[in-house]
């Protein structure tokens, strides 16, 4: 059998017996164990890490807790992280007018150079970084949210205090690699597989609310989703 | 502005004014044309492959063709490929009975340690290489699929004539990287983020059907959802 997978299998068995938090073998004396070079274990460890099943802390390594695992769903983050038994949290990064681009009017179904509201968040689940999220409204529809909106609770919320009854959401969803400040701002690096999501909400009428783009980091979230016809 | 941004910018600019499989100006050209050092623009055309925009081509880098983006249906890989106006096909890797791990016999809810059919496939749409699917079935149901399917065409369509109807399907996704043999069959590298999709299907009485397991280049696939209550 090829090394790198003798060595991915004897890490599952030390992994099997570690619990969340615990502290993973260093790389030298998990190559001594297995008999391999220090470049195998790197790479094992590696794939370990990017499936989130592993995490760096401070100088050492240690197991991690699971991924998110949200049901791909209309409704907010709040709802999907709580409904996981997970701590949901959001960061206020920034929020504020800007002009919106020619993808961003053409989705909003809004002429080209309008001005949108963006609020741009952090995601977190029980304290940990989990994704960033880049929303842009469509003005003047949202024009109260300047003084009302607090962007530390839930939009969703907001929007139905609005009144506004939600229709179909359309998302896209890819893979990317994070810019070295979306890798900064989640604790990660660029190397790191992220989940990219666009979406693109109409209330029950059919007129588009809101355009957002997540970024969530690939070792802590997964999304679940029901196919029928 | 920062450099980054600036080169990003700068380099989209260019790709607006090729076509699909027009050279992409060498490293040193660009960062001659920019004043920044080889290392940012390196950065820069990092991302741009990452996002399929660009791909390598010999020594040189073209720019490549959209990502196809399937819609997240219960439907099969031909379907969705043909819809996007592209031609599917399939190389057959290997097709076998093995022993099904524990994940496989519970998703199947088979007894632990039975007998499946793999079916591994190797998908591609206008000739380039997509993804990697394993398909595992419970036996003996498909026991028949040993001599009369044949593992270059549709799965779904060879489950319906033997009178199969499809309930629903249950799909987690996430992203990760490729092993080295994974990348090498898919001709990409172990940096490059993939898309992991697992599903269970269940025919119409709710009785699980198959388990796949699908890894998709992230630079050449998306998938786009429309999501109802």
């Amino acid at each position: 059998m090829p090394k790198p997978y003798l060595v991915r299998r004897g890490l599952e068995t030390i992994l099997a017996e570690l619990a969340v938090g615990d502290s993973v073998p260093a790389e030298r004396e998990l190559a001594e164990r297995f008999s391999v070079s220090r470049e195998t274990v790197r790479q094992a460890l590696h794939e370990l890490l990017v499936q989130g099943r592993i995490a760096r802390q401070g100088r050492g390594t240690v197991v991690s807790s699971p991924k998110l695992i949200q049901p791909l769903s209309r409704g907010s983050y709040t709802e999907g992280a709580q409904r996981q038994g997970r701590v949901p949290g959001r960061v206020a990064l920034a929020m504020g007018d800007v002009t919106g681009s020619d993808d961003i009017c053409e989705d909003l179904e809004i002429a080209r150079g309008s001005t949108v509201l963006r609020i741009d968040r952090l995601l977190l689940a029980d304290g940990q970084k989990l994704g960033l999220e880049s929303t842009f409204l469509p003005l003047p529809r949202f024009d109260s949210f300047h003084s009302t909106f607090n962007p530390e609770t839930s939009l969703y919320t907001a929007m139905r205090a609005l009144g506004i009854e939600f229709g179909p959401a359309e998302e896209r969803i890819e893979t990317a690699l994070g810019s070295p400040r979306e890798a900064k701002l989640l604790e990660t690096t660029t190397a790191m597989p992220m989940l990219l999501m666009n979406r693109r909400s109409l209330d029950s009428d059919g007129v588009p609310i809101e355009r957002v783009r997540s970024l969530y980091r690939g070792d802590r979230m997964a999304f679940e989703v029901v196919l029928r016809e």
